[in-house]
């Protein structure tokens, strides 16, 4: 597993940014990224697009995808994950969707999450099926893209 | 002090919405609502901006501004938190910039933040001196936001 302080330690010394754009953990993933000393070497930035509008007008996710299949799709991450990395301008792009719970969202269980990673000849998409209350998914979601990007960088 | 989850309930009872444009907490404002059950009805989204030129791209801060002054600016906490409104569709825009430390940034020491707020008729940026380290640092800047946005709601 990787972690925060490994991955920005791994893509400073690569010379590589990552950007993220995020539904369920809404600014979490950069906000941990940004706990690291010299983090601004590797974070760009990103977008957080709690309302599902917003997944289209800042990370360009398709409407119409949105509008038949719901925000937890996992085209959705792929497309929040290229989103960010184009509107960034990063390396890598991250992208999060999913439902935190208490409460069911678009048919899905708390805890059905996807990730997205967009990059260099990458684009991947790994669904989650995450234990817990609220708290523990967000966090445990923006682990496993941080694992996912991990995977990618060895 | 207004913390999230009355923030949450304020802003729901009143039927208004929120977004923020974060540098130094990067994502942890938008974060910080989004742990409280409920908030999708309230939190619109967010901008992290924590790569200057994002000030300019996502978030439309002016990019003589930050040239002339660099990033720890009061004009550039304003423009944030008015780009965050505009650009999420939100009732209220926050912008948080400053220096989280360790090492002090564009002249100005770790803890040097300033907040802006953005509203119907509303336009204000508060100046903070923060101690602490850089985590408490991170988090004391978005509590004096949520206390910057509960004053403007009574």
């Amino acid at each position: 597993m990787t972690g925060a302080r490994e991955l920005v330690a791994t893509l400073t010394r690569r010379g590589e940014t990552v950007a993220a754009a995020e539904s369920l953990t809404a600014g979490l993933l950069c906000a941990t990224l940004a706990e690291v000393p010299g983090a601004s070497a590797v974070l760009r930035g990103g977008l957080v697009v709690y309302a599902t509008e917003l997944k289209t007008v800042l990370a360009g996710v398709d409407q119409r995808l949105l509008a038949e299949h719901g925000a937890v799709h996992p085209e959705v991450a792929a497309q929040l994950a290229a989103g960010a990395r184009d509107r960034c301008g990063a390396t890598w792009g991250l992208g999060l969707t999913g439902v935190a719970g208490p409460d069911p969202q678009d048919g899905a269980a708390p805890g059905t999450v996807y990730a997205g990673l967009c990059g260099p000849g990458t684009a991947v998409v790994r669904e989650l099926a995450l234990p817990g209350d609220r708290p523990s998914i967000r966090a445990a979601a923006v682990r496993a893209a941080f694992a996912l990007l991990g995977e990618h960088l060895h």
